[in-house]
């Protein structure tokens, strides 16, 4: 057997994370984390399980009962949702316009269902006149779309009208909301949304490890109701309804230091205000936009889809995404990323989320990435994209 | 909608946590917790992977390339383990002897696999002759056994010649190490254990959220060659290959700081040295052992299955357990637990785990567990207990 490892102490480089996520971590959540622990059945924990559940529906806009963090990063909520909301024999509609919509299809099969499409490409939101279509053609239990696409930067419009349409069906609608939720509008109980869930590493701009999700009443009838238990013990929400409903019996041990920082990054967005939010994410990044743009440089969705919180920049031609990307790290610290599946190589995403969605971050990135592109030899006004930046900023 | 909610100021009250888990959480991996974040596709974050990785082959004793944080808390490295070894029409073997083995027949059917018994009563270890027996009639593909069962205090002796019982009946073996890892000796190599899970809040002292396994390549090419995926798509090993793998490729996102967290508490224990760790937990929880004995309290294991990381300390006739669990904590800031299923009202569950396992804890729960069972008229001479103690610690 090997001797003892000799590992040194944790010194990773300073990152300034303006990628898909994570974002970066406001101090204050950061010096949560160092709380020291109590146990996840102290009555203690149980009032900070409450407020957290406060916070979080205030968040969602919901007042859903069934609000809780998942002991796990982003894809444990989504598995949670869909695990335990798919049934075998059920029937899943996922759209396919972006990365998300593939492991929703992924989590629904593996929970024993069947799977439809509703098309759009990737770029593009879905139009309600395919969802409309792929209900009367299939007649699907559960639909699935994603409000804020990490993989493409589109924002879902018109969500009333496609959970209408799924409503009218007697379906129940599973919202991806990881990069939407405190960054960008999102109104679960007025949009009739039956099931949301998302990250805290996105736009709550707190470290991954509790994952929020909701569920409301009609949703968690049907969980509570399957004929066999979901396929996961682990996200069975039959039992967390133990732990985080009245009875407040063990089921597993909850991730308490997540929770703590889940605590305080919804604390920070409740005194911000979720509406003042949404108006900062929308103001920084829409410099962050103009930036871009002035300096030569397009976006990829159309305006109308735009995702204040995941910017898709399109890359120059002749310009390698990927050694620009390499270049604001080495250079500037800075992380951004690349595209995903069906746009790699084409866009930049670059991500205004949380404590991310500051105008200094965004002169940054502007500085940054316009020196990256230069290098390279591309025609890139940085200048012209400041003064479009400050503009915006009313500067 | 309601109003934003005015959450005060994080405070939980200053517990000594010396109950099943969590345990105390060493002061470095709180520290730890409050470094900034990197990106789980940082580079740097790639070496801190790797770091982790060899950290925690030490500690488990085995050489397994695969060996990584799961990102969930211990029960999520538990159904990873059974999730993605049990394919349905596969049989498992399970223990009766405790909490936990209810638990691994939960996610073996869950899994789509047949659940066959080996029997043993709680409160004791698994018989050998038993296992043999089992074995002759199911011949079961995969059999679980509990190492350190956390609901009974019960430690299972000769290893060794359950795996040897199950490799002549070419199973693999899954041993749930949750309450030894990094307290109690475990040779995963050596003993011939497949597969080992268990959780970072109890030996390691770290927060809960990332949580140990280990398969050897036996184990992996089944997990490798299962006809149909594993059932849950965040926990299934073959895409986790990908990202813990040589490609690095994303997956999901990785709970960062939990990562940053089991780094430093693993660092702790190779700093210590295992063998000299295993040696402190034997000596302190033997103090602790010496001194209920001597204050007139029984331990409900026999001596030769005793675990010293988590004490099943015998509640006197005329106590009620819940109201001495409640004083502590009221008075003390202390926690400790009760017991659960069969022996629930029976025992006290009284963990001496990672940086709770001191002189110090020993000293303050003799006190505080003394004067408990006073308060409801108990028999019992807490000055003898710290004699024995001193005695046991040579002090």
């Amino acid at each position: 057997m090997s001797d003892a490892p000799d590992v040194g102490e944790l010194t990773p480089p300073n990152r300034t994370l303006m990628g898909p996520g994570p974002s970066d971590v406001h101090p204050r959540v950061l010096r949560a984390m160092s709380t020291p622990l109590v146990g996840h059945l102290d009555p203690s924990f149980i009032d900070i399980m409450n407020e957290v559940q406060e916070l979080m529906r205030y968040t969602f806009r919901t007042d859903n009962k069934w609000t809780i963090p998942v002991s796990g990063t982003g894809s444990a909520s989504m598995e949670a949702a869909i695990g335990n909301l798919v049934e075998p024999g059920d029937t899943m509609l996922v759209p396919t316009n972006g990365y998300f919509g593939g492991r929703m299809e992924s989590m629904a099969e593996r929970a024993g269902g069947e799977v439809v499409h509703v098309d759009a490409p990737w770029g593009e939101p879905l139009d309600p006149a395919d969802v409309q279509d792929a209900f009367d053609e299939h007649q699907p239990d559960v639909f699935g779309f994603v409000h804020a696409e990490t993989s493409t930067g589109v924002k879902q419009p018109g969500v009333p009208e496609l959970t209408s349409i799924a409503h009218d069906h007697d379906a129940l609608v599973v919202a991806d909301t990881v990069t939407s939720l405190g960054g960008v509008e999102l109104e679960v109980d007025d949009w009739g949304i039956d099931v949301a869930y998302s990250g805290p590493q996105k736009c709550l701009s707190c470290p991954p490890g509790a994952s929020p999700l909701t569920l409301n009443d009609r949703a968690m009838d049907k969980v509570l109701s399957r004929e066999e238990p979901p396929r996961s013990w682990y996200l069975d929400l039959s039992l967390l309804e133990g732990y985080w409903g009245d009875d407040r019996s063990y089921h597993h041990t909850a991730p308490i230091t997540n929770v703590y920082a889940i605590r305080e990054a919804l604390r920070l967005v409740a005194e911000e205000g979720i509406e003042e939010r949404w108006a900062r994410h929308r103001r920084v990044a829409g410099a962050l936009k103009a930036g871009v743009e002035a300096m030569g440089l397009g976006l990829n969705p159309e305006d109308e889809y735009w995702l204040p919180s995941l910017n898709a920049v399109l890359v120059p031609d002749g310009v390698d995404a990927g050694a620009a990307i390499d270049y604001v790290l080495e250079h500037y610290d800075l992380e951004i990323a690349g595209g995903l599946g069906a746009l790699a190589g084409d866009i930049f995403r670059v991500g205004c989320m949380g404590h991310s969605a500051r105008p200094e971050n965004v002169s940054f990135l502007l500085t940054a990435l316009g020196e990256a592109l230069e290098a390279q030899g591309a025609d890139v006004d940085p200048e012209a994209g400041f003064a479009a930046m400050r503009e915006q900023l009313g500067q």
